[in-house]
């Protein structure tokens, strides 16, 4: 584990430890040229005057972070990240180990936290939530050699660490359910079609559907908001073959889903069965209560923290896995109304 | 702003630094009933060993703390602090600020964990949340002189700055509303009874309750959760003088509250009106939508973040006063059905 210190800012600069701390402070010593070659090289080798001492010091932050890539407005509404969050932070708290927690615009916003708060030794290491199909910041977490556990996987974790659950098994599961119930236009509202996961339950879909010949079935992309959640069902239920089972990739366009539904005049479940994943007390809180795909989210943030935890003692990353979503089937699903029969 | 050092551990044992240091570091040069000593009065004053050379390093966290005292499993589905914590850190990441984020079980947890980080150098300042009718937290702030901005108030803040509502008078007009819509019998499902808001709401309640003859009105408390508000819920609706309009103190338990009236055949609007307090995304969710109380709550997190740096800049404590909520009148408000009118 490499982190650039003082000595690498003096080596590159070609001038003493002292010169570059007269330089960092400002004090005299330096001549203006040399003081602004040696933060152009402390800049672009990522280590932060202002945390010098920190950085000298030696001493573990004793403390992880996690960089969220959300927009801040969709971050409150769902559930997963604080129920995550609360998970990661019970086992860290009970270890006397804090959580640094920023939100980012973009990942590469992301891999300019992950090196600033390793040059800075602000964190001992880092959970990545959100894994993408093709994933900038795992080269970037590897190049850095900060110690990471990636929330995701299997496939682009390139050798870090990862805590994965078999999503694809999942979806296979609750299609097959809605099936027995006698369903056969099934639609998926899936996520943000960047993340890994929503590929992967995209896939599988298209398999499951293709294999039990069902040939209406189609995902409509969306990005987590209840609003696009709304639309895509308005979209669906207003088409000439409207499915009568959707399956939405969060709580939130599930719930947006079963108002577009009363709205349009169509009954829950008896013209249309709703399937939320992830499962989450809000999917209780509406009438008829949703059927939904679940896993308990605090206990894998708790696993999580203690992987990543068993990365910064040394050990090398594994893919770890993690239980598989179970189907709680609610109010929300039923055999389809038979046509003409009320 | 003083917090314990090395110097002051040695002080107190009447021993040099470089006693405490061997003691700290388990090297030989002390006894080892010396070394229990020092390590007693370490602990005792809030000296942590493992970050002493953070400590030491007089260099400033930059680091802000928040420690959530609330069950992890409601800190998920409530989108308040989620949002906050968004806005808290948007304005944070801007003047590279990191978020310690911390979730306690109980306010003597957050004292402690106050106390660590404050001896341990992790953070320059909490902001403080959920301010309760009488709070520890507050003396123990102030003896501790750690800067710090509690979001609540006015009242309890004991000179610690803050930045409070006017929810008294959120309160009084959305009861005024109600009343000019038609209705007489109005309730309210409270929060926590502990928490100071919850108290000012209460007796603004009881208060224009009572300025407008209005006899039947009553506060139910709850715990913020969808459960409790449903149980609440039903109890109200199956009152011989059931209300006609039910004030929620949070979206969660408004959205539980009208799958309730959905449940038992009651028409929302028409037979019960209903209003959530605060405004988020869930309750444009819903059908119909809530008519709700709100306030930016990311920007009322960025003020309350922009005030702590003033703190830990040096400024004094002062109050300072945030918007007041907003009634957005949606479709869960109308004038109450007139009896034997369908």
């Amino acid at each position: 584990m490499k982190r650039p210190t003082i000595a690498d800012v003096a080596r590159r600069a070609g001038v003493s430890k002292g010169a570059v701390s007269y330089a960092l402070n400002g004090q005299p010593g330096v001549s203006e040229a040399t003081r602004q070659r040696i933060l152009a090289i402390a800049t672009e080798i990522g280590f932060s005057p202002s945390s010098a001492a920190r950085a000298l010091s030696g001493a573990t932050a004793e403390a992880v972070g996690m960089a969220l890539c959300r927009p801040a407005r969709t971050l409150g509404i769902e559930p997963f990240f604080m129920e995550l969050i609360s998970g990661v932070e019970a086992e860290l708290s009970a270890r006397s180990y804090a959580l640094t927690l920023q939100v980012v615009a973009d990942p590469d916003a992301e891999i300019a936290v992950y090196r600033r708060w390793w040059a800075e030794r602000r964190v001992d290491g880092v959970l990545v939530c959100d894994l993408r199909t093709d994933d900038r910041r795992v080269p970037a977490l590897r190049k850095l050699q900060l110690p990471a556990v990636v929330i995701g996987g299997p496939g682009y974790t390139g050798g870090l660490a990862h805590v994965w659950s078999d999503d694809a098994a999942a979806l296979v599961e609750t299609v097959e359910y809605l099936v027995a119930l006698g369903h056969r236009r099934i639609a998926r509202v899936g996520g943000l079609p960047s993340l890994l996961h929503t590929r992967t339950r995209t896939e599988a879909f298209e398999q499951v559907c293709r294999r039990l010949g069902l040939t209406d079935a189609a995902t409509v992309s969306s990005d987590y908001t209840g609003e696009e959640g709304a639309r895509a069902t308005r979209r669906l239920l207003s088409s000439a073959t409207r499915p009568t089972a959707v399956i939405y990739d969060n709580d939130v366009m599930a719930i947006a889903g079963l108002s577009v539904a009363q709205e349009m005049g169509l009954a829950v479940p008896a013209d249309v069965s709703i399937v939320a994943w992830d499962d989450s007390p809000l999917c209780k809180l509406v009438h008829p209560p949703l059927t939904a795909l679940g896993r308990d989210i605090p206990a894998l943030g708790a696993y999580a923290a203690r992987q990543l935890l068993a990365v910064i003692a040394g050990r090398p990353g594994t893919g770890v896995q993690d239980e598989t979503a179970r189907l709680t089937p609610r109010g929300s699903t039923a055999p389809p109304r038979t046509p003409g029969v009320p």
